[in-house]
């Protein structure tokens, strides 16, 4: 498995993966109607924004996105996204991407990374994040309709990228 | 001095008084570059997303926008900007906004609203939000460059809307 940054002819494999995790509506805020287009869109956003895929020869089983979280005085903290492929789960596909994407965060000059709105029972992602250095700032109580366990907390986490691997 | 729905042709009698805000780039996470279009493109965003202008006869004095702060399971969560012209300030045009919006949030049956990013040197703004019931959930540190401040942090603020004016 090597990681890469994405290409146009990506987007399929891309978007394979990202559908059940669209569909499900568990750990994503997004239209769980959205269709492949609106997706793409909301993937492939101009510089400065990156993606990057997990290969396993033709096989796309993890992708991430990176760009800045906010614009004008905020964009020097990124903001990151990672979807893997639930058939591959378990094998750290999740946990490389993000070393990844916190190399190139760091490499661009990012002071921090933050993620806006982890669900709150979402916890294997929440135990990866950090373990990673992530912390929790703050949880947005009720903000996330989990289509199976009802209200739950939206986590904003934080990491500081200037003080090296946590 | 009265609060409307805003109209197409109140653009740009809310561009003079958002111009010098956007240039400014002490409260708004924009690019202080950014023209009228780019601005109204913003502000002016599909339905469920509402404006609203506080206006004294063809003046617009204040303006607000609100619209769900994420999308899929977290459309229940309102978040909303506020503007004000900076010749008019000190006459309470924030706070006659903000009522109007939070009510407005909840008679469209938002459970909450959120702010992502309230600068936190912005004392007038965080003390206004704190008597209208908001509280601060978490500090992204440092990140906002205020212009003249330096790096600083951003608020993240929360009111219930269930549970009545507090």
């Amino acid at each position: 498995m090597s990681i890469r940054e994405a290409v146009e002819s990506d987007w399929p494999g891309i978007w394979a993966l990202m559908e059940p995790i669209v569909r499900a509506g568990e750990t994503y805020c997004w239209d769980r109607q959205m269709d492949s287009g609106g997706a793409r869109e909301l993937w492939f956003e101009p510089v400065p924004a990156r993606v990057c895929v997990a290969v396993d020869g033709d096989r796309v089983l993890g992708t991430a996105q990176l760009h800045p979280n906010r614009g004008g005085g905020g964009n020097h903290v990124a903001n990151a996204s990672f979807m893997t492929a639930q058939e591959a789960s378990g094998r750290g596909i999740a946990r490389m991407l993000a070393a990844h994407v916190l190399a190139e965060a760091a490499a661009q000059g990012y002071l921090a990374m933050q993620f806006n709105a982890v669900v709150e029972t979402n916890v294997r992602a929440v135990a990866l994040w950090q373990s990673l250095g992530f912390r929790i700032l703050g949880t947005v109580p009720r903000a996330f309709k989990h289509p199976v366990q009802g209200l739950t907390g939206l986590h904003i986490m934080h990491k500081d990228l200037t003080e090296g691997t946590q």
